[in-house]
C-alpha cells in the first residue's frame, strides 16, 4: 500500500493514524499516494506559526529574509528530477510541469531580488513621503508598514502544487508571516515532496513553515485580525470562506483569487493575413492546452469581430486538430490529462450545460485519440470549441475548467468592451490588435474589470509571456467573480501582508520610531566628517554643515561658457528680467548643486566609495548672482548589503541662501565601506 | 408640522407620501424635522449615478475634479451659521460642530489640493516604475488605475452628518466615481441642508451626487462587483453588511470602519511632575467629552503604570468635575448632548456591563447637572470614569459609545502593548511619553492593531491635531473589530476607489494606452527644437538628440578646481586607480549633467520657463577622460495647470558614452508655458 501523506506541524512530521483514501495518477488510475482527513492539531500549528515562527522569522530584516528566499530556490533545484516525476503523475506534461515546478521557482528568486533591491535592510517600510501636519513643523506624520503577529494561511487549488504555494509564501515569508500551507487533495503529493526538502535544508526559521494535508476544517475557527487567508480556487468555495463567521466579524483578512471567464479579443483591425491573426489564433489554442486548459487564467471568451468568426473559428479548428493528447511524461505529448476522472466529469457537464447556447465546433468531450496511455483508466478529454449564438448568456457566466473555450462574436469596439465585462471581473484579459487608439480604448475600457491586460501584436510577440502566465513582479487578482483579490505584484504583494499605520509625532520621534532621518528632527555635527565614517560607525543624523560661498556673476557666466549651458536667464540680463519667474540673470541649478558638492565633499580616500545618483531634486529659490550658499548635508537612511562589503548611505541635503532660505533640497546617494573588519 | 425630509434622486428632490416619524431635538425634544422609510426608487438611483453620474464625472480630469472639490468648499463656507445652526440641535456644541462642519470642508480642500499635485492632469494613475519584462526590451508591464464604471454608496454613522459625508465623497469623487450618500436617520436633516447646498450650486457634474433619507434597504441587492460601498458604524452592522449576498459572492467591495475601542497609552517613564502628565490627563478629558464621546476614534481605554494609576484617576477626576454639560448652543457648555434618548440608554446599559469588573470612579450614568437645558427632556448624561480590576475583560470588549473610558493599568512595557491589542484592532492608539526608546518600542509593538498611532509630548503638544481627529492627509481605518477598512490617506484613498491593473505589452502600446512615454517607445526627433515648442504643440515622446562632446581631463581638473569638488576619484590618479568601482579618474556626476544640459538647452527665451528639478538621477557607467558623451532628452509627461498660464513636463533623459553605454539617466523638470493664446 502506498504511504499515507504526512503533514508537518510544529516542527515534526505528523502521520496520520489510519490509511487514508487513494490518490490516482491521472494517466493510469494507478494510486500515487494516500490521504487522510485526520490531520494534526490545527490550532496547535496556528499557535506554533504565532508564538515560534513568527518572533524568529521577525527577527531578521527584509533583506536576511530575501536572501534566505534566495537559498531555498537553489536548493529546491537540486531536486528538479524528484518533482517533475511527480508533477506528471498529476497530468502535467513537462510544459505544465516547467510552469509549476520552474515558474515556482523564478518566484522565490523573483521576490528575493525585489526583496533586497526595493525593500529597506531593516524590519519597517516606510510609504509615501513625510507628511506635515503643521506650520511650526514640531508635528509630522510618517505612514508605515509593520509586520502582523500573525500567520498566514494559503488554501491552494490543486492545479499548481508548487507554484500555488510558492508565490504566497514568498510575499508572507518577506513580510515577517509564517505559513501554513493547505495544499489540494489530489496534487497534495508533489507540494509534501517540495516542504520535506524545504525543510530538511535547515535554511527557514523554525515555524516559518507548516503543512497540512487533509481537510482544513477548524482552520479558520482559530484565526483573527491579526492573520490572512490566501485562497486559490472556485468562486463558490471563495464566498463559503469569506461567510466564516471569522471572516465576516472576526477580522481575519481574507484574499480570494477565483477562476475567471477571461476573455482574448482580436482587434478589429486585424485581417486574416496579419502577422496578428496568427498570434490570436496560437495564443487561444496554447491557453487552451496548457495544463489541459485547467488553469484560473485561461482564455474561456474568444472574442472576435462578426466578420472574422468564420475564419478564426476554422484556424483555431485546423491548430486544435494538431494537439496531441495523451501521457503526461510522453515528450510528443502537447497536452497531457485532466487532474482526475471527477474534474474530467465536471468538465463534461459544464460543456452541456454551455450548449444551451453555443454550438460544438470542435472536439467531442466523451472520446479522444489519447497517445502512450489507456484512454479508459486516464483523464484524458479533447479540447472543446464552441461558437455561441447571438446573445448568449452561458458562455459569460459558465465555466468549464478543462481544455474548453468559446467563440462569441462582436461588431464594435464598445460592444467587445460590452461583452469583456459580462464576465463580472476577471483575473487576466487580452487584446491581439496592432492599432494603438483600438488599444487605448479597449484596454481603458476593460482595465476596471480585469487584475492584468495583456496586449499582443508583432513587436512584442517574441518576448511575451502570454496572456495566462502570472508574473511575480506584477498583480495578480482581478475584481468581481475574480474574488476582488490581489497578489505578488512585487512589493505590492509583502505590503498586502503588512499593516499600514499613519504614525503622528514630532520628527524626533518619528526618527527614532522608524529609524530612518526624519525633517526637522535632531542633526548631530560632530569633530569627524561623516565621510571619514564607515557603515560601523556612521548614524541616523550625523550631519556635514558647510562653510558658505559666494556665487558670483563671473561664477555665472564661466560656468555656463565652460558647459554650453547658456540659457537666457544665465546670460541675458534684458530677457532673464522678462522671465516671470526668475525677474533676472539667476545661477543655473547645476552650478549650484556642483557648488555644493565642492563644499560638502572631503576629499581624501575613505570609506566613502562614490556618488551614484541624486533623488528629489527642487530647485526652490532662485540664486542670484552674489548670492552666498551654504549646504547641510544629514545621514538619513542607511541600507548595508547583507552580500557586499559595502552599502548604500541617503543623504538629506539642503542648499540655503544668505537668507536663510532653502535654494534646493535632495537626496544625496553614496555608498559606502561596510568597515566592519577594520572594527574587528 | 415639520417638514419631512426629501431624498434627492435621479437629478430631484423626491419627497416621501406619508408624514414619516419625528427626529428630535438632542437638548430639548422637540421635532426638528420628520423622516420616512420610504424612499425613492434605489435601483433607478444605482442605475443613474452608472449612466448619468459616472460617465459625466470621468469626462474630466483629476485636475478638473479636484478644483470642484475646492469650489464646492468655498461655495458651503457662505452657509455655515445655517449648518450650525442645525448642528447644534444634534447634541454638538460648537466646537464638535467646528469638528464636524469646518473638519468637512477641510477634508475638501485637502483633497483638491492633493489631487492637484500628487495625481496627473488626465485620468489615469501610473503606480509604480515600469517592470521590464524580456531581455530585448519589447515587452514590458505597467501598473495603472483606472476608474470603475459603477457607484460609491456611502452609509454613514449618525456622528458627523458632515464630515462623514465628504470624506468618503471627496475620494470618491476624486476618482470619477458617483455617490449615493445615505447618511444615518438621527442627524439627516443636517446632511440634507449640506447636500441642498451643494445642488444648488450646480458645481458637480450631474449624477455625481446622489441622497437617501430613510433605509437603506434593496441598496445593496442592486450593486456589483463595480461599485464600493463605504459604512461608518457598529462592528455589528458592519458585520451584517459584511454577510450580504452581494458582498460575499457579488463581488461588491465593502470598506467597513467600525467604533473600536481605542487606547491611550501614558509611557513609564512619565512623572506626575512631567508636561507629559498633564497632556496626557486633558488629552484623555477631550476624548471624552468631545461630541460626547460619541466619536470612533475616542479614547475607551486608558492605559497607565500601576504605580501612576492613583494620580491619573486623581487628575482625570478633578478634570471632569469641571465639564460644564448643557445646551449645545450655550458658548459655556464644555460637552453637549448625546444625539438622543435612546442613544443615552444604549450607553447606560454599556456602563452597566462594564460595571462588572470595573468600578465607578467618577459621575453618574443616570443623572447630571445641565447648564440651560432640560435635563429631563434632553439627552445629557454625566462623563464617567470607570477603574477596571485587574484581569478584566469588559473593557477590552464592551464599548460605551458616550463619554465614558476606563482607567487600566500595566506593569511592564509588553504588557502595555498586549492590552492595547487586546482591543481587537483599533483605528488609533495614543502614546504619551517623552522617551525615544518607550516610543519606539510601543509603537512598533502596537502599530499592527492600529491604522493611526499619535505620540504626544513636550515638543509636538502645541501642534498636535490630537488623538481623536482623522487627517485628511493619513489614512483613517484599523484592522479587526475597526472593521479592517481604509479610508483617505490623500490619493491612497482615490486610489481606493479605483481598479489597478497591470498592463503589459510593446513600449509603444503603453505609451498609447497610459499616455505616458514608456522607455523604449519611439521617440519622436523633428525640424523643430522641443524647447521652442509650449504645452498646446508639445507631444508625448518629442525628442532632442544632441550633437557630442569630449570630456577632457581638463575638464575634469577645471571643474575640480572651480566647484571645490576635489574629491580623489576626480583628481589622484593613484587613489582613483584603487577605487573598487572607478579603477581610474572618473569624471564628476555633476560635471556629467551639467556638460549635458550644455548639450540639451536651447538659449534664446522662447516657451521653457526653468527646470524646477531633477528626479531619479543615477550614474551608471563612470565616465573616463576623453570619453565622448551626448544626451537623448524626450517629453515623456505633459501635465498643463488647470489655473496657470504654464504647466510641467517631465522629459526622460539619458546620457551615453562613445559605446552607446548609458552614464546617466535621470527626469528633468520644466515648466513650460501653454502658449493656448497665440494659438488662439
Amino acid at each position: 500500500m502506498s504511504e499515507v501523506l504526512e503533514s508537518y506541524a510544529q516542527g515534526s512530521w505528523f502521520a496520520p493514524a489510519d490509511e487514508g483514501a487513494p490518490l490516482a495518477d491521472a494517466n493510469t488510475g494507478e494510486t500515487v499516494a494516500r490521504i487522510s482527513k485526520n490531520g494534526p492539531d490545527v490550532a496547535a500549528m496556528v499557535g506554533y506559526a504565532r508564538e515560534v515562527g513568527g518572533p524568529e522569522l521577525r527577527k531578521l530584516t527584509f533583506h536576511q529574509r530575501a536572501n534566505i528566499l534566495k537559498e531555498v530556490a537553489k536548493h529546491l533545484m537540486g531536486y528538479k528530477d524528484e518533482f517533475y516525476a511527480l508533477s506528471y503523475r498529476t497530468g502535467a506534461n513537462k510544459r505544465d510541469t516547467m510552469v509549476d515546478v520552474d515558474g515556482g521557482f523564478g518566484t522565490l528568486f523573483s521576490f528575493s531580488s525585489k526583496g533586497r533591491r526595493e525593500l529597506p535592510n531593516s524590519t519597517v517600510i516606510l510609504d509615501g513621503p513625510l507628511e506635515p501636519l503643521s506650520k511650526g513643523g514640531t508635528f509630522v506624520a510618517q505612514h508605515v508598514y509593520t509586520s502582523r503577529p500573525g500567520v498566514a494561511v494559503q488554501i491552494n487549488a490543486f492545479n499548481f502544487p508548487v507554484w500555488g504555494m510558492l508565490e504566497k509564501l514568498a510575499p508572507a515569508f518577506l513580510a515577517g508571516l509564517p505559513s501554513i500551507v493547505k495544499p489540494a487533495g489530489q496534487t497534495s503529493y508533489l507540494t509534501v515532496a517540495v516542504v520535506k526538502r524545504m525543510v530538511e535544508s535547515g535554511l527557514m526559521p523554525e515555524g516559518s513553515i507548516q503543512l497540512l494535508v487533509g481537510s482544513h476544517r477548524g482552520l479558520l475557527d482559530n484565526l483573527g485580525p491579526q492573520d490572512i487567508v490566501g485562497f486559490t480556487g472556485s468562486a463558490a468555495t471563495g464566498a463559503l470562506l469569506r461567510d466564516h463567521p471569522n471572516v465576516v466579524s472576526g477580522g481575519v483578512q481574507l484574499n480570494v483569487e477565483a477562476d475567471s471567464l477571461n476573455c482574448s479579443i482580436l482587434g478589429p483591425d486585424v485581417k486574416a493575413e496579419d502577422p496578428e491573426f496568427d498570434l490570436y489564433v496560437k495564443q487561444v489554442v496554447a491557453e487552451m492546452t496548457v495544463k489541459a486548459g485547467q488553469k484560473c487564467t485561461a482564455i474561456r471568451r474568444v472574442l472576435v469581430p462578426s466578420s472574422m468568426a468564420e475564419a478564426v473559428t476554422e484556424a483555431l479548428k485546423d491548430r486544435l486538430a494538431k494537439v496531441v493528447v495523451g501521457a503526461a511524461d510522453n515528450p510528443d505529448v502537447r497536452m497531457g490529462a485532466l487532474v482526475s476522472l471527477d474534474q474530467r466529469e465536471e468538465v463534461r457537464k459544464a460543456v452541456k450545460a454551455l450548449r444551451t447556447s453555443s454550438e460544438l465546433v470542435f472536439g467531442d468531450p466523451e472520446q479522444v485519440e489519447v497517445l502512450g496511455a489507456d484512454a479508459e483508466t486516464g483523464a484524458f478529454m479533447s479540447p472543446i470549441l464552441l461558437r455561441a449564438e447571438p446573445g448568449a448568456k452561458e458562455p459569460h457566466d459558465i465555466e468549464a475548467f478543462g481544455p474548453v473555450s468559446t467563440v462569441i462574436t462582436y461588431d464594435t469596439v464598445a460592444e467587445a468592451v460590452e461583452l469583456a465585462a459580462r464576465g463580472q471581473g476577471s483575473l487576466v484579459g487580452s487584446l491581439v490588435t496592432n492599432d494603438e487608439d483600438v488599444a487605448r480604448e479597449v484596454v481603458l475600457g476593460v482595465a476596471p474589470w480585469h487584475g492584468r491586460v495583456l496586449v499582443l501584436n508583432r513587436d512584442d510577440a517574441k518576448e511575451s509571456t502570454g496572456h495566462g502566465s502570472p508574473l511575480p513582479v506584477l498583480v495578480h487578482g482581478g475584481p468581481g467573480r475574480a474574488g476582488g483579490g490581489e497578489e505578488m505584484g512585487g512589493v505590492r504583494g509583502v505590503k498586502h501582508h503588512m499593516q499600514r499605520t499613519a504614525i503622528q509625532g514630532s520628527p524626533d520621534m518619528l526618527t527614532a520610531i522608524t529609524g530612518h532621518w526624519t525633517t526637522g528632527s535632531r542633526r548631530s555635527v560632530g569633530d569627524v566628517h561623516p565621510f571619514r565614517k564607515d557603515l560601523s560607525q556612521l548614524r541616523i543624523g550625523d550631519t556635514i554643515e558647510s562653510v558658505e560661498r559666494a556665487v558670483t556673476r563671473a561664477d555665472i557666466d564661466h560656468f555656463a561658457e565652460f558647459t554650453g549651458d547658456t540659457f537666457y536667464a544665465h546670460t541675458d540680463e534684458e530677457a532673464a528680467a522678462a522671465n516671470p519667474l526668475f525677474g533676472g540673470i539667476v545661477a543655473h541649478g547645476y552650478l549650484v548643486v556642483s557648488l555644493a558638492a565642492g563644499l560638502f565633499v572631503d576629499p581624501a580616500p575613505g570609506p566613502v566609495l562614490a556618488n551614484f545618483g541624486v533623488d528629489n531634486l527642487r530647485f526652490l529659490t532662485p540664486v542670484k548672482e552674489d548670492a552666498v550658499i551654504k549646504v547641510t548635508l544629514t545621514a538619513k537612511q542607511i541600507t548595508p548589503r547583507t552580500n557586499a562589503e559595502y552599502g548604500e548611505v541617503r543623504w538629506d541635503a539642503v542648499v540655503t541662501d544668505q537668507d536663510g532660505e532653502a535654494v534646493a533640497t535632495y537626496d544625496v546617494l553614496t555608498l559606502v565601506a561596510k568597515g566592519t573588519e577594520q572594527q574587528g
